[in-house]
């Protein structure tokens, strides 16, 4: 599988049977390796990492729960080294193909687990998502893929990288086998009927005009009575750049200790994001919390308890594979610019892969819900 | 010998046989892998510089130099990666081990060059010099060494990395050695008879009791009338913190478009200097280049054409092996404050290794001398 599609991590191929009966059984999943399985290291994309690290003692929740549901682990995934790339480039493991534009990068961190379900290899993959790590990928491959509400699935054995904007989310081909994944791993939740669609001009008008324009079938197949309105009155860039410094410090804070202990490799694109993370130690944050709660407070505000936001998952294409860094940092740049609107506030986000470019390259669309309306934003989108 | 010391270069090894005849006929001597040997690709102790660049169409000056005189190369030798390094730290190829402190780190950036002779695996071994590489391996392994005045022996046929500070400098255990070597290297020098040592009271202040108090009778040996003197009014901390910025301005601009198409991996210690030096890039350097000339016209000034200066070659002992990224970092950057000095103003400092810790660790004293001198130094030591 990894000669098809460089999905999986190097190593030991790692693999635990599923269930004989539930839900999931019959299917395949396969997992981020930043999720623990029992007896195997968690490599977390960095060589390093997997040299310091020694076997987990226990699967992650997340993991056991799909396995005691029936699915079937079919192997651990690539990952942008340490969880911290949007582009799913790994100069260690190897950069996941992107089935659906091969020249194109999948996107990250949970690069592999989206590769592998779009390229067939699994039903479903698990991956995380902190400042982006499934939405993106999921757009960049055309796939259905979650990132839940901000402490709707245990984080329990997986790798910390951001306590608070880690998540655990999930891709599939379909929203059927979605929903049902979340059926899974989510809280039950309450039945919400969505009764609007609130459009972020001001997030649409930060993205490329091929992805602006090829959404707006999308948007019109969303069905709803739709307004548009302006999410941020102080500018998306100003959360944005409060949603980087506050992230910053959270992984800077993380990875601090190992990191000094053990003088790790990086690729540049990684080591930079660690350098600025020392430098965010010392500045005060004060004002980024404010902004977050500001955001988080308008948000909610404009969501109330039935409507949906819907606006571009990336405001770029998957850039090529072999891009310079100074574009990789241009595009992650451009990319957290959308990102960073449901991971300051914790809301959860599908991503619809309802359009694509002439050429075939996938250009996903978001939905984001209310607080807790995970469930609810499955079983719409399944409906659909 | 890569299992002995550690010190030799993954990869083939290289060698080539000297001349038959010749002042140097029968000795061995090494290289630092910055330098072309013919057929060979230059490392430069990075596994991406490897993979992106060819095999040499030529050997490097230095390196035929040495061969026409009769010196056979016994091997390529471990380097800080793209010599971004003063400890002699790499976390691709391995870190050469110091003969003289096995626990402790050789010195970089000429870290395998240094292991070698000291090991005795080679005769005489070729470094480079730009932020300290020789003068500090040669202290910390008990070597003689020899930073030449910038521009005395050419850079052809080796990695650059900040053109005015870049010089090839050498290594030998005992100064007879260093310098048959010198007069293969070095242009023909004046007769310098020196006269007066110069005792520079502030960069004393900057090392460590057991570096200041060690280095006392080796002081007392070099046996010129003496006389204390403060070399920088504005303070040494001034021209450090210049240097600094001058030399990561020019290896950010040397590095800057490989950097980019590559994204390298580096371990973190060589890649913030990066992240670094990205950022002067943007800073204005008149005053850098303001503080370089004065401190440059003050060293004339007190050297004269006959006068020595000597000093610490390094205010530290060699760090632990097993030493934090942070530990790294204090160590580097009390470093500089010594190394600075002949290296902003590009005057020939040599390494002599006369002292040690009750221990064992070896303390080198260090001599600048006036622009030029760098054979007449060579002599003197030869004759002490």
């Amino acid at each position: 599988m990894r000669d098809d599609l460089g999905a999986f991590v190097a190593g030991p191929r790692v693999t635990a049977a599923g269930a004989a009966t539930g839900p999931l059984a019959g299917w395949t999943f396969a997992a981020k390796d930043l999720f623990d399985v029992q007896g195997h290291v968690t490599g977390c994309g960095n060589p390093d990492w997997a040299r310091t690290h020694t076997a987990a003692g226990s699967t992650a929740w997340c993991v056991q729960r799909l396995l005691d549901a029936g699915a079937t682990l079919v192997g651990k995934t690539v990952t942008d080294e340490i969880s911290l790339g949007l582009l799913g480039i790994n100069r260690f493991d190897g950069t996941p193909i992107n089935p659906r534009a091969p020249g194109r990068v999948a996107g990250g961190s949970s690069s592999g687990s989206a590769a592998a379900v779009a390229g067939g290899l699994a039903d479903v993959a698990l991956g995380t998502d902190s400042g982006g790590s499934v939405r993106i990928p999921s757009s960049f491959t055309g796939l259905y893929g979650l990132r839940p509400t901000h402490g709707a699935i245990p984080v329990d054995g997986l790798m910390t990288q951001s306590p608070s904007f880690d998540t655990v989310g999930f891709f599939a081909a379909d929203a059927a086998r979605l929903l049902a994944l979340g059926r899974v791993l989510l809280p039950p939740g309450t039945d919400t009927r969505f009764d609007e669609l609130l459009v972020a001009t001001d997030a649409f008008a930060l993205a490329d005009a091929v992805v602006r324009d090829g959404l707006q079938p999308a948007v019109q197949r969303i069905g709803l009575a739709t307004r548009d309105v302006t999410l941020a009155p102080e500018g998306i860039l100003e959360w944005c750049r409060q949603q980087r410094l506050l992230q910053s410090f959270e992984f800077g804070r993380t990875f601090a200790d190992w990191v000094d202990r053990t003088n790790p490799r990086f690729s540049l694109e990684v080591a930079r994001s660690l350098v600025g993370a020392a430098a965010v130690q010392h500045l005060d944050l004060g004002e980024a919390r404010a902004v977050r709660a500001q955001a988080t407070a308008r948000l909610e505000s404009l969501l109330g308890s039935n409507r949906l936001l819907c606006l571009p998952t990336a405001p770029v294409l998957p850039i090529r594979r072999d891009a310079s860094l100074s574009e990789m940092g241009a595009a992650c740049d451009r990319i957290i610019e959308l990102t960073c609107i449901a991971g300051l506030a914790g809301l959860p986000q599908i991503n619809l892969p309802w359009a694509q470019t002439a050429d075939g390259i996938p250009i996903g669309l978001s939905l984001i819900g209310p607080r807790g309306s995970d469930l609810a934003l499955l079983a719409w989108a399944a409906a659909h």
